[in-house]
């Protein structure tokens, strides 16, 4: 017999099954949530129910209450361009920064062949429609500056480049607010390769 | 306009709440449920609204599915001693040895000055209440090592000094595992005191 009640139990094992949590942190959440107002852990369970009715935007991908998604359908935007980066939370950080007005398309991946993820597994023939479809001139590759999103974004400027679209991708160079003297080599040297004239 | 979907923000916003999880965290943990079948989600939520369920037992207050919970109602368990904790997640601890086999009293905080926590915000009254009314002969003060703890651990002991109970407190010692040369020199001087014949 289990000296916890069984709820506890329950809630305890759910919380462990999400990444980054082990039982400790499990346990440390679910006696918190018995000490708050019932309310909060309500509010917890019906912000996660709500996750059923979130979908994917049938032209970009990202995830969305509707399809076409905010996003897509916005008359706002400048359709000449699209963004190309592996996951929504990339979108959200492009969108924090405002500088963005353009178009989105989220690959959900990136090319890995390690883990078995191939071309076929990424939203990538969905890219290439788009692009027979909407008006569009500049794909702007924004996957992660590392190893997998380095190919993806390769293997993606090369399918590309028959088409008379321009393909650009994020600079890379010393992150603002870092330090010179911390910096790793290939950051330096693609900052140096970079440069721009003050 | 959010570039993400209301459900999706609401969730991370929910889970930001939660202590030690900011909102990157949060974030990282909605977009893992959005991987994953909706069912884990959906289980989770389930799991939350398990501990509405939840009440506190009316002899021992731990947290039970229904009072007097399984420990205070199982005719097993040895009834002349009561081991006095802070929190459930103590009593947890305590069964996890399965070397104790007797009742429980959970305060439900540990005296406090600097945060405002006297003893009439414990469960110490209904201590004596069961005192008076169960036949105790042992009371086991299993409050935590820390200052709170011991504070809390004397002010019952005073107040039971009267009482023709035995009471009694967890042995301070070496952690078993650990390094003589990490030991601090409070748990030192403690296990000195507390040597023992071979």
């Amino acid at each position: 017999m289990s000296p916890l009640a069984g709820p506890v139990e329950r809630l305890i094992n759910e919380f462990s099954r999400l990444p980054g949590i082990g039982p400790k942190t499990a346990s440390r959440l679910t006696f918190h949530l018995l000490r708050q107002p019932k309310e909060q852990a309500q509010a917890l369970a019906e912000a996660l129910q709500g996750l059923q009715k979130v979908v994917h935007c049938q032209r970009c991908f990202n995830i969305a209450e509707s399809s076409p998604c905010a996003i897509c359908s916005d008359a706002e935007r400048d359709r000449s361009i699209i963004c190309v980066v592996e996951e929504p939370l990339d979108v959200l950080a492009i969108e924090r920064t405002r500088e963005y007005r353009g178009l989105y398309h989220v690959l959900h991946g990136a090319i890995s062949p390690v883990e078995g993820i191939g071309p076929d597994d990424l939203k990538i023939a969905e890219l290439l429609k788009r692009l027979q479809e909407e008006p569009v001139e500049e794909v702007l590759l924004a996957t992660n500056p590392n190893l997998e999103g380095e190919a993806t974004a390769m293997y993606i400027a090369r399918l590309l480049s028959p088409l008379s679209v321009r393909v650009t991708r994020l600079a890379r160079g010393l992150p603002v607010g870092g330090d010179l003297e911390y910096a790793d080599s290939v950051t330096l040297a693609r900052a140096l390769e970079g440069r721009s004239e003050i």
